[in-house]
């Protein structure tokens, strides 16, 4: 990907750093499928599935748990 | 989401912690699905099913690891 | 949840840790499907099956971490 | 359980530790499912099967996780 | 593996360090599968199905952990 | 297992440390499936199946995290 989308893993806030954490779930997926056209045809399949959705959340708790202890958990 | 809903990782309490934990793990599915209708048709069928509540619960846990360490363990 | 189930996260043993971690694993469930009647009643189905046993010592495995975490191991 | 399973997650060196996990992994299962005739019926089948046999290696391996941490990982 | 692939977990921007998980993601897959054509062919399928993403966007994630770690999150 | 197979965790570099990650997600296999017939058979399946390559994947990571961690991440 040549484009910047990550500079830091640094966030003013915890809800800042969740944020973050789910753009890092959505990159891990686009670096596998690039096509945006796709990626939105899914979405609207699984965004209607509880066990995908449970599965999307663990991917960002994941994701967090890196985010969080960057920032020495915003304390 | 332009409404604040984390603050702060930090609880008074370890059971406050879970269940802030808890709520980690909803707004992780919140940000893909911020249907509240659809949500809540869907925790119709998954709280019947046990894999579902299972993996559920292994978010909780993931989510929960991070609000402990974030917290000092409450020690 | 309105009662207090969870004051600490320290305990005396190792074992105790482990059951601790159980404890939380099942409380993940509870807090989305909080009828003892429908818990029951799946546990007796998922209780027989090879792959819905081993996604709960997951989830057991997961709040372990945490929970000797918080102990320093019982070092 | 009101037996005696877990002295110690200190162990001798990293293969002590890593059946320790395996350990953990199986009593995760042995606390929902009590019965060593169900246990024993259940494990022919998932023996044979891929995908539980990599589910029941990643949750040993989250277990080692905790065994190796708690051991210093054997320095 | 004969030929060398992985000279450091060190990278110099969280960038790099999110495009590193993503290989050592892949390269988990080709220790199992190390035909690049048998690869390809299965990417095809999985790259249009949501919950196949899903979990290789976890596992970067998993892997993301370690490589920032190492990286001391690029504070 | 009566045999000697994991001497240490620290490995000179950063791929012998990936490399004894993969040998670790094997052995939680080989502990549960011990026969190196079944375990082949199942293989030729399981190699070809996406899911089951990004789960093998998945604990790789794992362990590579607890291997990673006992190096010191080859800093």
């Amino acid at each position: 990907m040549s484009n910047k989308w990550l500079k830091s893993l640094q966030t003013d806030t915890a809800q800042d750093g969740f944020e973050l954490a789910i753009k890092l779930a959505r990159m891990g997926v686009k670096y596998t499928q690039p096509s945006d056209e796709v990626r939105n045809r899914l979405r609207a399949d699984y965004a209607e599935n509880a066990d995908s959705l449970t599965a999307a959340s663990q991917v960002v708790a994941i994701n967090f748990q890196t985010v969080a202890a960057a920032n020495g958990y915003w304390r």
